[in-house]
């Protein structure tokens, strides 16, 4: 059950506190922020995670209760207080999380009054909002599968949409399942997913202190509980990653400013590593983002960023791609025309594929482009 | 001896080629980008300058030469023997350096026009415009030294503005002195000088394939050659690294679509590569830029750019300033007027500073703010 409500923490009167609570008690895996700089949050939510249990989640957006010091590590354990309280179970099966401004104090007070009128509310929804900042949308995916002869539903929210870069945890994502999973299985599923979807996601480069993914699995659908070696464990560990990959692009497709998807694809690479890492480095670089905000197929630029990612290749037996364009084949400019390059980035989705002579590793990265709007968001976020 | 004149390589017939000669021999230094993509008049470059003997540089803008395949290094090879008939010296003792598109082949007949009428007007200025491309305006900084009894002047040229980021060989900048200096000297010089310098640059986290910059050192001041153990060496390089700094923040000062040049100091870090790491991570930050431009003083976006630096340091032992206004304190906020903080990013420039409590290493950096103009410019550079 989940319920999100106004409570003042963003002035603009929008939801911006969410619960999520689940009846039966839950197996609960964890992904955190790499920042070296850690919300209060996170190491609140590391904890309990640790001890087990986890079955609901307490989020705001508005605030980051980030760079808070001792003051926010002790608003972030009253705010898991609170919403344990509320809803009648200990505050260790509480995470919470929170997004928005770093370096202010949670006001108190208002997320006093959130979290009892959200647990009043309960199975009202609006969880999805409460959690979004200059996110425009929310995002929100579902998959079943069979596990077991059991159909078992794998849902997921998440937001975006500024301080949105790889090698993270990630962003919040709040995923949910009603299979059975065993706990060493749940952790590492999730740690292989955020791997492959949320890590593959960059928005502006920022990994953001708040990064947080957690996977819910509450054992409802009756199945056997999963482990790493179950016959249908790969079914299941695939309808994760379907529901974490369309979370991941709709954090991409509504990246602050963005007008448009950006999916970079590197093949015949040395390693998956390699590619992602290459990848990574197109779908980052300022310049590949404003090209293609400007709708110029600027293929040069994408070498650029191939070229300075760090990964040792042979520039050589490089081919290129712009959708279904090829404009550079083996170290050489190959013939096509500029205009049809360019339509190519007309669309809602990009596409851009680069092909080496390295192996046979590939990897699919997702980001967006540059726009004027996300320097209007960023230079005037906090006032 | 320099001169450029405008032969059409670009469209809105500006000063395009230049061409730069010394009459005496030169001991010349280089370095070169580190993207693994790299223009062709690097290859044919660097085969010169480690023949020893480079006293003349042929450079264009416009049209980078780069990822033109084989025919593109037939171009640089010719426009070196061009220069090299035009200036009666051999081809060997010509740099070559092209500067804009990527992707493109140079119009050969453009630069043969550009390249004898440049040497016809030799000595009546232009080098400095005519390696432009979205510059605002010339870089030239100059200092004078005494060396050995004699008074020795090193100057300096080069031009930013987009594809810059460090951990690069540079963007183009070409430094010339009257001293005498033995090679390796010269050599090692212009490396530490780089690092220190040009390496602390980022407009935009791109670095360009066509990156290089050059020290050429004819010896007509006539004091004894330099060496590493010479008793004047040091107020040398401080000359060279004056004029190399001085260059570097114009660079930044100028980059795409800046309002203002930031420069980021860290101290108390453990290592000298640590505080550049920090510093060049917050410099190269698109949200502390877009704050910047913003004039909002959003600190805590500091302190995240700094956390995913991959720079390991205690988050608890962190002072932050804006300016003079110290805005955190050992890992809480410090109290400050948030208007007061504003202001200081009023200006010109914007000095952010932070201090650590890892060891006595500091370095600093500079970038510049992103605008909506860095979008527009980027957005349409080839169209």
């Amino acid at each position: 059950m989940a319920g999100g409500v106004a409570c003042g923490v963003r002035k603009s009167g929008v939801r911006d506190l969410g619960l999520l609570y689940s009846e039966l008690p839950c197996e609960t895996a964890a992904v955190f922020t790499r920042n070296a700089f850690e919300g209060a949050p996170l190491g609140v939510t590391r904890e309990a995670v640790e001890a087990g249990g986890v079955r609901a989640v307490v989020a705001n957006s508005g605030n980051a209760n980030a760079a808070t010091g001792a003051q926010g590590i002790r608003d972030a354990y009253a705010m898991q207080g609170l919403a344990a309280e509320a809803l009648g179970i200990e505050a260790e099966q509480v995470a919470v999380a929170s997004t928005g401004v770093i370096g202010e104090r949670l006001p108190m007070g208002n997320v006093s009054a959130g979290v009892r009128a959200a647990a009043s509310e309960l199975g009202g929804g609006g969880f999805e909002e409460a959690i979004l900042t200059t996110d425009t949308r929310v995002k929100e995916a579902v998959a079943w599968v069979e596990v077991g002869g059991r159909t078992v539903t794998v849902g997921g929210t998440a937001k975006g949409s500024g301080m949105i870069h790889p090698n993270m945890g990630t962003m919040l994502a709040f995923l949910t399942t009603d299979a059975a999973v065993e706990r060493e299985c749940i952790q590492k599923t999730l740690s292989r997913v955020t791997d492959l979807t949320f890590n593959r996601v960059s928005v502006d480069g920022d990994t953001s202190p708040s990064d947080m993914a957690l996977l819910m699995a509450n054992g409802a659908a009756g199945n056997e509980p999963l482990t790493l070696d179950s016959e249908d464990y790969p079914l299941f560990a695939k309808a994760v990653e379907s529901v974490a990959r369309e979370l991941a692009r709709e954090i991409a497709r509504d990246g602050e400013g963005a007008t448009r998807l950006v999916e970079v694809v590197v093949e015949g690479a040395a390693g998956e590593e390699d590619a992602a890492a290459l990848a990574k480095s197109v779908v980052g670089s300022n310049l590949v983002k404003a090209a293609v905000f400007g709708e110029d197929a600027n293929w040069g630029r994408v070498l650029v960023a191939m070229g300075y990612s760090g990964v040792a290749f042979d520039p050589e037996g490089v081919d290129l791609w712009f959708g279904p364009v090829k404009v550079f084949s083996r170290g050489e400019p190959a013939e096509h025309e500029e205009a049809e390059a360019n339509t190519t980035l007309g669309g809602d989705e990009v596409r851009i594929t680069a092909s080496l002579s390295e192996g046979e590793a590939s990897a699919t990265v997702w980001g967006c482009d540059l726009s004027y709007e996300y320097v209007r968001i960023n230079g005037s976020y906090r006032t």
